[in-house]
């Protein structure tokens, strides 16, 4: 980063500051796209996302059930032949969305003790149907039937009364079979009545009766963001909403934002484009490797293994994006005990770790130039700049070869969670090789991907 | 608005004015009120109303069984107490609508046969729930939930398709619990949003799609008229429907419009004056004396017999009323078989009597000055005025005293249904005296309300 | 019947009477048959049968549900296909027998206002389900699910307080899918696992339970007498079970019993010889033309009329048999008004003609051989015999022209329900002519089946 | 009993004798206890229990939820009472035990996976409802309500096929509803009505149907052996069943007999005792601590984790008993993905470490003197005894201190899984010091409980 830059950020930095109560964006992304984010955004680095919803009911393929079933892929035809009478639709689904088990100081408990800094919520997915007590749509909501509660209302106030976690939620702009939807998409999206009579002020009310830390916003791929009214709407959340200082907002606004506008970028679903991005991103990841929703079909091997998450994890962060969890959730309203033993376990980690991934910056390089499976991140600290080297895979021999750390005379290096420096000497041309003692099972620090911290590197 | 603007609107006034031959009625009451009915209804004098919705499944109590529930009505906390899960709530009930033995090829043959010239459908009670697949209220419909079936538009085409039955229209204004509604009143209904989002869009589809040649609005007592847009959507309704020439509306408007403005008059539910009213109306009859949805807990004695039901009929066409008789249709789709087996021998009285219902004109008397259950109806034909005397107990001596009619020298008195004249003599005071013939069982036109027919009465 | 009859008859009488106390039945129908029957059976002439079970949970086609559609028969194929998932079972239907509505003490009443002196309940059908908490019938019983209730023990104590009305159980031999039952059947009913482990704790525990004064048995024709082991259980209920003294048994105990053996006979369904049988029989007639069970599909055509049900109660009573009226009762509990309606005027008709019909014997003539629709009954009185003739049709002409009363000069002709005597003359060869006075309509002592009643009658 | 019978029961006996070529065991336990068990249970060790029944469908609390219901403990009336109608019974349950996933041919795979010779079914709980469709309990069992499916005979099938797991039948004596049982109880078990209608033929029929190895009775405590007819049945068994020359029972077989007669011992539930015992015995241990079915809200913390599963696998092992693992199985017929990664790590582990489990015996001390968490086992080989110490934790020091192992001049020590021979000395006053060379992470073989293994030593 050069000095002319530091300058620039300075000067914009004092300029927010003096303008924030007065200037007003304007809806149009060359203004929107100036909004700077949070800072506890890019501090926070890892995030949940919970997806509940009456796809919870059929529990199967996916959260895009009632879709896959209506465009007569076989399995979800098959699946409803089987189980079903042959004229029950998906509503019919929304009274067996008992959730009986839902215990939102639990789930805030639960989000906290995983490590996460934010937890967004599907509020409304593709199906329409509200988790929380909508006025703008009557009998299609949690409260009027099945779990007969304000899912969206409790677990913000629980994870609120917490304190360390921040509430965001998901909205689907598009409901595929919101017949006011499918009259504009009939019309080419030349009319705009679901905007006007549902998605608006639905929204308002969304952010207005919730007060959302981030509005994660998704389902836009079918129209541009002029159709969805997205960038008067962002607006408004920037200059009006009650959460007009702190919101943060994704880039699905349109079939023309996705990784170009908005706020951070999540551009398309599992994006972890593993080279450094130049804004802020998050990579969505699915811990049920091919779906959202719980289904209950699912096996083992559907789910990513601890290496896996915590590779997804590093890659991610490294490379300067978010890692948002995903977490589908039973209909009776409960996170299954393998998603909560994963969870539990990156904390364990994260406890030991956690220094080389929270409030980290991307370093100059983010993987190793000689070994492969080797990540970095780095920390500005009173005591100059840290670097942290991520090994995915332990050496096969007593010794570790970096291409990238440039060593000067008082680096040091050690292994985060074991006591001591290690020994270290310059590599053959460039880098170094560490030496790995021989650590007794006992004293290891974790049992995958082991932090290699250095002190005092050359300076770029 | 521009001057240039003015003057465009003026010409597409007066070319409307030229193209339409005839007058627009202009949206106050003024103006609609002097819209004139249609021949067909006065002449037709007997409907059916048919009670159908989401309040089919409790079945019990009521159709206002949703209000009267959340009104901690004891019966009905009961009722769900001890059936139902502690969390049940009224939408929960939609999927179990299931309507499975719906026929309206076979409701449409009912009708015909029962001799009911229209039928007034429940499209959308106080629920909110509609009985066609409405585009704005999604998921709150039959078509999405439930019966899988639009009610509306199948009973409309096979009631179409015989061609003998006028198709109506039941709509309720106001909907208990729709959010957007209870704001309204909240704000002492100085906003409409409900109205602007959910109530006109509504009205106009269910008008644009179905072309129903009565549209019966309730559910208006909250607010007045300029709350509900009425005289807006009448004004539309006679103007530029699609059934302007044709509608028929009632006067449940607002709560400063019953009995007052309108088409024909409905007052109050089961209104029936008993004196000759000025304006047509109609009197809501509903077969179950305490409900207009079919109760399972209704017994025999909550029905009205066929003495009574005759009674009604009589009464209310003597006094220039239609007769709407309600029928309470089952959560699976029948109307239950007392109704079938009153409606029908309805039918059988009216195919010996019919000729002093139908087309007939209240006469100068409508109940006789001597005689107690006596009431008139009177007709005009090639050969003079022809009154009738609809008998409801048979005379306790085989004579028939009756102060009303005036006779003349050439008055002929017949009972209908029986061959020949009978004999009279003039009243001691005035009127008549008839001498009843000893008919035996097996020759007597009915079992009830025996009609006398007069002729060449003398002229008032 | 001959006089020497007439000794035999008074023999097996005081026979019967002086050895009651001690002599016991053998398992034999040659002892069981001479079983005298109660006078109260005879003189009480109607029943009402109550066919509930869980065939009150689809309650379509037939109490034969279950055993239609495991054969295939397409209509049941049909409505499980358009109504269920494809895994549905009949005993899945169980819970859904809810019984909400039931009220023994209104039935009770009810049974009591519609004139019947005794009723018959379904405790057990084909399908096995016993209405009382079996202890042979584990988890497929009434108490261990759906109605929660004991049904049987309900409605006999109910009975029983209003003391007008005697109790009797229904009760199927075979059920159609009880493995134990079919594996007696694939033996050629040379096993008797069945009989041993079933049937015959069964039916002692519903003796023993419910002290039945009938017991009317069903579901024989798979099997003879020999295999349901029907003379040894008979000879314990007159030997040895609580009931021993006042027990009835119906002929259904084996395919070669059926009106050969037994108490009285009921042989097939709806059985109505229309000549006189020398032995007491019942004539079981269904409500609903086609169906025990209540039908939900079944139309007002399906139905008997008045006209109907009177001429086949007069029909059976003047040939010696009781009428059995079959009723049945919806899945939540009820008897439908359309039944109470039914039997509400029976009860009327029998408050005047019930002299004709209560307490009668067959007369010498059971219709008359001039007129058609003319049954008789007589009576036995201090002042000599009565004999009823009973008139379906109200004649064309005012003369009842009747072949078969023997007119004496003293004999007198009067309408029951109608005061004083008629006219009369000898007819041309027999008979009599019997003058019809022209009866006002409101003076008829009823609208269908007039009784005129003759006294002084030559003997035969 | 005359004498000429006498003779005669004798000479078939002695006839028997003759044909079966081998003793009879007579039914009592002291000839039954003498019946020595197959080779393959001894050196199987590793059983897996699947507990799968109508409890599946509450899934809370445990398979006990009937029982603990009826007896109002708090949590399971709450639980009935917030989520169900009030007149809601357990059977009421049964049509909602779906079993959709079942897949019988995945489970065989995942038993054989998991590294388990065996497997225990429940084929019929305490609450009578048999997995199979038994002719003995009609319509409470899952061929005829709920699955529709042969549960123990599909899953009998699939493992037979696959050919590497033995198949067991977990059966309950007792159930707790049962009228018969409840009856026999009430008489103080003095009356048999259960045992001769319900519980013998199901029990033959069981066997004969299913053939299988392992016949493991429970619900035994309330009663003595001979009530439940124990001995009779299990000589037969042994005697004449067709599974006489393989099957292998338990002990739970009455009050007085367990962990005194019978097969293999059970003892009590999750017995482990942590000592030798002479007689053949098996830990029952379940996955979730708290209950055998699977429980909705267990949470991780109810979970055994890998260290405690090993630690009980070890010491159960090490002390001659087999561990019977049990996993809870879903209403929808799945075992959830928890429970799948815990067996599937077990099998990981015993892909290294497996010859210190699997056809081990039970060494002369079981564990160590001087290091607690050290467990013994050994197996004779060609080359002498080899013995295995199991080492639970990781010495915290590089040396590992022994105090059973009788060193000899050619013992060798090795690691399982690791190459080479370890460097010892002999201990101070016994035993033994094994140096733990500095492995690193990547060639450790596993991550608990590591393997020692001594040859050569001195014999006792």
């Amino acid at each position: 980063m050069s000095k002319v830059h530091h300058l620039a950020s300075s000067l914009v930095i004092i300029l927010c500051i003096g303008v924030i109560s007065s200037t007003k964006y304007t809806p149009d992304w060359a203004s929107l796209d100036t909004r700077p984010l949070p800072a506890w955004f890019d501090e926070g680095k890892i995030g949940i996302m919970l997806h509940v919803g009456v796809f919870s009911v059929p529990s199967f393929g996916s959260e895009w059930f009632w879709d896959e079933w209506k465009a007569n892929v076989p399995s979800y035809v098959n699946f409803m032949k089987h189980n079903y009478p042959p004229e029950f639709t998906y509503p019919d689904f929304a009274p067996k969305f008992t959730f009986e088990f839902f215990n939102p100081d639990e789930w805030a408990k639960f989000l906290s003790d995983a490590g996460a800094k934010y937890v967004i919520l599907t509020t409304k997915h593709h199906e329409g149907f509200t988790n929380w007590p909508s006025k703008f749509s009557f009998n299609w909501n949690s409260m009027d039937v099945g779990p007969k509660r304000d899912i969206v209302g409790e677990l913000a106030a629980a994870v609120r009364k917490r304190g360390d976690v921040h509430f965001g939620v998901y909205h689907s702009l598009y409901e595929w079979f919101n017949p006011l939807y499918l009259e504009d998409k009939a019309n080419h999206y030349k009319s705009q009545n679901f905007i006007k009579e549902k998605l608006m002020p639905e929204m308002y009310e969304l952010v207005n009766n919730y007060k959302p830390e981030i509005f994660w916003s998704d389902g836009d791929w079918d129209a541009k963001d002029v159709y969805w009214n997205s960038t008067e709407f962002v607006a408004w959340l920037y200059n009006e909403s009650p959460v007009k200082d702190t919101v943060i907002v994704n880039d699905r606004w349109g079939n023309n934002t996705r990784c170009i506008h908005g706020g951070y970028w999540n551009c398309k679903d599992r994006y972890n484009p593993r080279v450094l991005l130049k804004h802020k991103w998050e990579n969505i990841m699915t811990m049920d490797k091919k779906a959202g929703a719980y289904r209950r079909e699912a096996t083992l091997r559907d789910y990513y293994t601890m290496e896996e998450l915590i590779e997804n994890l590093v890659s991610t962060v490294s490379c300067g994006g978010n890692l948002l969890i995903n977490v589908g959730i039973t209909h009776d309203g409960r996170v299954i005990p393998v998603f909560e033993e994963r969870l539990m376990k990156m904390r364990k980690w994260l406890d030991v770790n956690g220094e080389a991934i929270y409030s980290t910056k991307p370093w100059t390089h983010q993987n190793d130039t000689l070994t492969p499976g080797v990540w970095y991140t780095s920390k500005e600290t009173v005591n100059g700049t840290v670097v942290y080297a991520i090994v995915l895979d332990w050496p096969k021999i007593n010794l570790l070869l970096l291409g990238a750390p440039d060593m000067a005379n008082d680096t040091t290096v050690s292994m985060v969670g074991y006591p001591g420096e290690l020994k270290w000497v310059p590599g053959t041309i460039s880098g170094v090789v560490v030496e790995i003692p021989p650590i007794p099972y006992g004293k290891l620090p974790c049992q995958y991907a082991w932090v290699f911290k250095f002190t005092n590197l050359k300076k770029w």
